[in-house]
């Protein structure tokens, strides 16, 4: 076969593996939104189906044999550089995929499913009991998962690698060592101000307006409702199906203002990544986000550095003001500083942006201690309370607002996921700073209600590329730069010590 | 194997094979309700792929082998009654997937999905001459079709066997010649008497509240929200994903009260039929509705002789009164004979319930000449407007309303389909008058808003079976005779002939 028709039949094996895995994304979205109690049962054996249609046709020996003869050809420059991207990313999923055991995938898949369904009844109840065996059970898979990628001088880089390529545990403890000391610096300066007055943002807000409210604004920002939806759901999330449909959804509480609005705003940014990607990419590997991380420096971006920004409400408050009355008498100032209040508190996804990351610390040194024998699950919800008071002064008594907050390790392995928060909120800082350097114009054009700048240069630098270049490579080529904290905290610093008379 | 091991592989198998098939379910539902113009696409290849997988595993030898086995230990009374039903229902369908090759299968697939493409834009534009010669070649694919089961002694009996197994042409011809004449007959005393005032269905009726009134009948009728629940589309519809997910969907118009409401009693009662089958079928070829006719039936009898009848408004209308106020100065005989008004008309879906029958007989009639070539394609829309004019003493100038009409011949083949909509008119009679043979007390319950009986009888003596029982035979287990017209005239003749003073 001649290196063009191998192309041509791996980009079509591709799409029928990206097509089916968008079928469960589809099964998925439907679970979270709109399937009645009673289609749980059979949503799981659909899933599950599906789940495993998709791993046989991605770690098929055709499809290996297929890579390991295109991988020959671009390294004899046999290929385009898109193609050849195509090829290395193709290769290392099926990689990942192969290595895997069917037996394993299933086991993991049927703990996972049944710690998930526990958890959503233990974490009401604290029951903290019910959930150690279960995650003990958890940490070893995710050692054994960990173990098939030996290659990997840590078992944190092995479970880092799909998610964030490129990433290392040697890269990121001193990166999160200077954040997490500067971040309590800046804290205790913070909280020797006076606190803002949040007590504007509770009241009665009618959802339907919060709704018509946020999807005005993810409009302007660029969200293409012609290729995606908002619906609502407990927890909100953004997902691809294909270049033609990225959904997001989002939930509302009405007696607060914020939850909601800022919760679109973070999907939204998800989604306009997404939908950003080449469309020449789609129903195939590089058609999606490149790593946790700078998918959610673009969700943080559009949700605090514009959606908190007092240029960005220096145009939408007034509209905010006539959708919910009781903010006519309220200065915008006031607001401001509502929705920017800094407060150490016990649970992650209401954590302002400021102490944020501190949540993020506990959560990623635990599991690095938890993978090098340091911790053991029943020291856990002790471990955590440790943590919480050591960074950020506050310790629950129980465990629902403890160790058993979070659905990560309830719903998946333990390892992997949280340090893209914070990179992410690092990279939201540097990919603005840059964009802002090419346009200066931005900031006024947020006070204006007009977006189309700043979602250009995102799009044209790191949208359109979907995984076609590693993060560190994409960083580069945005910013000229490696990744770094510095525009982070000249933006933390910028915004929280700012002279406390302004306004 | 054992016959037992053998059974529980083929359970197995079908189980998968019910999975995927349900798997497009979903994926057309998410179609029709919520998907963003931008998902077309993709969707089309998703459900090509779905599509694909389970003819594949509809069709395979193995399955064959293991059904030809386990038909013979049932031959040998080594099964239980309802695992032969299985075998029987399970090596029929297998027989009808495996006749067809694949190739033949996505020719179908491909050609009436470009079809029903170009047919929703040249119904609008009345565009006769774009779909001519996309219905020759549906007719010929029809044709084909039916050519491989020759078995049968009609094409239209090939066709109609999978919906409508145990039927034929030589049976339905005189069925329907009587029917008509009878119909004919009644219309013409109809339309001597004083006709309907139908104004006060027509004027402002607000989306939301029309939604909360249907959801309050259906749920009080039985549709069980927690295994199902309520969309909106353009074209409603009622879809089984399992025992545990069987939702519909209406569309609803703020000009007129009627087309929502009917069109929502209407989809409950087909959707009430699939949560009434037996769950021990769930998964497998037995659960599901039995036929075209027996489901039309079901949405019929719900939709009309209950939801049409003088007692069900006795106890709703009031309420309905409550909800809509512009109802407060019309007497409800005003509104029950307007939602009961008989006037001949161009649209099968607008059509009233006693010429509706005639709609049906003129497509029925049309499909059997094109099958016998005594009619052309291109002589469609005159034999079309020629019955028109014979049975309804309509005729529309353009083909929009004419022979454009109907979305079944430019979404499928031609053939096999219609004939369900006039059985499932006979049989909602003549179940219904079978029920209330049983139970006297139907009528006075529906007149005080209890449907509990009624559905119960339906429960037990049709839904429960699925398609353990061929129709003949479940109709003769109901009703303790063959499928007969004369419930179903004396019904029509009861309430479009009584005294007019009445009331």
């Amino acid at each position: 076969m001649s290196t063009q028709a191998q192309l041509e039949t791996l980009k079509h094996k591709l799409r029928e593996v990206s097509d089916l895995s968008s079928v469960g994304a589809v099964l998925g979205w439907d679970q979270a939104t709109y399937m009645p109690d009673g289609g749980g049962d059979l949503r799981g054996r659909q899933l599950a189906l599906i789940g495993r249609l998709t791993h046989e046709r991605a770690s098929s020996r055709e499809l290996g044999d297929l890579l390991k003869s295109l991988r020959e050809a671009a390294q004899g420059k046999a290929l385009s550089e898109a193609d050849a991207a195509l090829v290395r990313v193709a290769y290392r999923d099926y990689e990942r995929m192969a290595r895997l055991p069917s037996s394993f995938v299933q086991e993991v898949s049927e703990h996972t499913s049944k710690t998930y369904m526990a958890w959503t009844k233990a974490r009401p109840a604290n029951d903290w009991a019910t959930m150690r065996p279960l995650l003990e059970k958890t940490l070893e898979l995710s050692k054994r998962s960990a173990a098939y990628y030996p290659e990997f001088s840590h078992p944190m880089d092995a479970l880092m690698d799909e998610g964030e390529p490129g990433c290392s545990l040697t890269y990121i403890k001193p990166l999160f060592a200077k954040l997490r000391e500067e971040t309590v610096k800046l804290l205790r300066e913070v909280q020797a101000r006076p606190a803002a007055d949040v007590s504007c943002l509770r009241g009665k807000f009618p959802i339907a307006q919060q709704v018509a409210f946020g999807e005005r604004v993810i409009r302007a920002y660029g969200y293409d409702f012609n290729r995606g939806r908002q619906d609502t759901t407990h927890h909100p999330f953004c997902t691809r199906f294909g270049h033609g449909d990225v959904r997001i959804t989002t939930r509302y509480r009405d007696d607060d203002v914020g939850d909601g609005l800022f919760s679109t705003l973070h999907e939204a940014g998800h989604a306009m990544y997404e939908q950003g990607v080449d469309e020449a990419f789609d129903a195939g590997p590089l058609a999606s986000g490149v790593s946790t991380g700078v998918h959610e420096s673009q969700s943080r971006l559009w949700e605090n550095i514009v959606g908190r920004s007092r240029g960005f409400w220096s145009h939408y408050y007034p509209e905010l003001q006539r959708e919910f009355p009781s903010f006519q008498d309220v200065p915008m100032e006031t607001f401001y500083r509502a929705i920017n209040r800094v407060e150490p508190s016990l649970i992650r996804v209401d954590a302002d942006e400021l102490t944020y990351n501190l949540h993020v610390f506990v959560r990623f040194e635990l599991e690095t201690e938890l993978h090098e024998g340091k911790l053991a699950i029943r020291d856990l919800p002790e471990a955590w309370r440790a943590k919480y008071r050591d960074y950020l002064g506050v310790a629950s008594n129980d465990d629902r607002d403890g160790c058993l907050q979070d659905v990560h390790w309830y719903g998946g392995l333990i390892g992997g996921y949280f340090q893209g928060y914070t990179l992410g909120n690092i990279l939201a800082a540097q990919f603005f700073e840059s964009a802002v350097k090419a346009h200066p114009a931005i900031p006024t054009e947020i006070a204006r209600g007009e977006f189309a700048t700043l979602r250009g240069w995102l799009r044209e630098n790191l949208h359109k590329y979907g995984r076609q270049y590693d993060p560190p490579e994409l960083i580069r080529r945005a910013t000229g730069q490696e990744l770094s904290v510095e525009p982070y905290l000249r933006y933390l610093r910028g915004k929280f010590l700012e002279p406390v008379s302004k306004g």
